[in-house]
């Protein structure tokens, strides 16, 4: 693990991060020894550096310490942690925290073909998102959300949970962003209000529209989700996972558009 | 700085206190060398510990750890954490983590003593907090909304900003709750679904109760704030201060009640 470049596994206790989540991260999918979808990851640091006045370090600064924690490494993950650094008793930012930077690598967490082919079984979580505006899209240390989301369940066959906000709408997985297709519509939530506008989300939108389908980013009450044609999962490591089940309600895989999954899965790790 | 009762100023970057705030803090007062309302501060640690689901050390054992950090000192203050500990990758908490705890003394933040007697300026802040009733009540790491929220001014002589949930009722300060006077009885946000349920919050209710104030536990919406006959700020190091303005909204500081003020400020530093 790099801190700051430097070799070594501990970070400050005064550090903001620590003190109150205040800071960002990134998981990042390793491929042939490289950061994927780099610039996409670096641009939602960035954007969220922006939003909560953090001030990120330099692409050439992080992708040199990525490179040197991947080392010889084909594949894997990095995991990459900025805080605003240490700070003073209080929740006031001081003016001059110096950011503390993270650079951890992890194995590749080898997932089954299968998952592709004949997707994953989820499930409707009962904690739900709370609303908030000023931290809606960014991936900032806050997720104690997602923490009990996922302590609900112990399946190890149940791969994903799906979390609504206070007004039972759907907004995302505990670690995933969601699309469903309906009537050859793509649709994902609005994340305005809650949720991580994750790098595969603006990925497969990308491409969806490239290839000319329907998008409607907008409002999913679970009603409209379980009468979906289809359901996808989406990060950046499992890249896109369809959805056999939600619950009870089992979808029919043949409904996927399987052009759209192939043309993400070749973009995904390059 | 004690962690895990060794002077050290570090922690894992693997804590999923920093990874995901997936922790619990207290911010105690310190007087005559001994932590003021410890009690308190313990019970509401091991409420959120059991609503967590992370194992709260033994009050012993942190009260021993607590009283070395404090050493011959007289006055201070006494931050501890408690988070989940040290985890894998992925927000499921894994079922044999350990809980790391840091202990950690600040001098004690002389306030002067006009605020008790004249009040303090206060503020609406326009970050919103977000409804989650998983998470309402509890001290946990997750302090974003407080981080931002303290951000939008720079004024010093601004000592408070209050909060709103989504719905426009007031729910506490960024770092206090409140308390309001009208017509005689005394008012405090519900805090079932967003905000802290305060140390000195629970010792102002118990206080008020025993001197037999009419209490009302429930919604309020910033027009009622508004009307208030007074406005009161709490929290363990501040004990009570009054609120002189609440931006162009001026108290009259001869409604408020001095007699619940002087009870909880004897009561509130043993």
């Amino acid at each position: 693990m790099l801190i700051n470049g430097e070799s070594a596994a501990h970070i400050p206790a005064t550090d903001r991060g620590l003190q109150y989540g205040d800071g960002l991260f990134e998981t990042i999918a390793v491929v042939a020894s490289s950061p994927c979808l780099w610039e996409r990851h670096y641009k939602r640091l960035k954007h969220g550096g922006s939003r909560l006045g953090i001030e990120i370090p330099s692409a050439s600064t992080l992708l040199k310490e990525i490179q040197q924690e991947i080392g010889t490494a084909e594949k894997g993950v990095i995991k990459l942690i900025v805080t605003r650094g240490e700070g003073a008793r209080g929740y006031a930012p001081s003016k001059n925290s110096m950011p503390n930077r993270v650079v951890q690598f992890s194995p590749w967490p080898e997932y089954p073909t299968e998952f592709q082919t004949n997707g994953v079984k989820a499930r409707v979580c009962s904690t739900r998102l709370g609303a908030n505006q000023a931290l809606a899209g960014i991936k900032h240390l806050n997720r104690l959300e997602q923490v009990i989301a996922r302590s609900e369940w112990d399946d190890p066959t149940m791969k994903e949970g799906l979390m609504l906000d206070a007004r039972g709408r759907v907004i995302e997985g505990t670690m995933s962003n969601i699309f469903m297709l309906k009537d050859g519509t793509l649709h994902t939530p609005d994340l305005t209000e809650s949720g991580v506008a994750g790098v595969m989300r603006g990925l497969v939108l990308d491409i969806a529209q490239e290839q000319g389908l329907d998008i409607n980013i907008g409002h999913l009450p679970l009603s409209e989700v379980l009468y979906a044609d289809s359901l996808m999962l989406t990060n950046s490591l499992i890249g896109i996972w369809p959805v056999k089940s939600l619950d009870d309600r089992e979808y029919d895989l043949t409904n996927l558009n399987r052009e759209l999954i192939s043309d993400v899965m070749r973009s995904a790790y390059v």
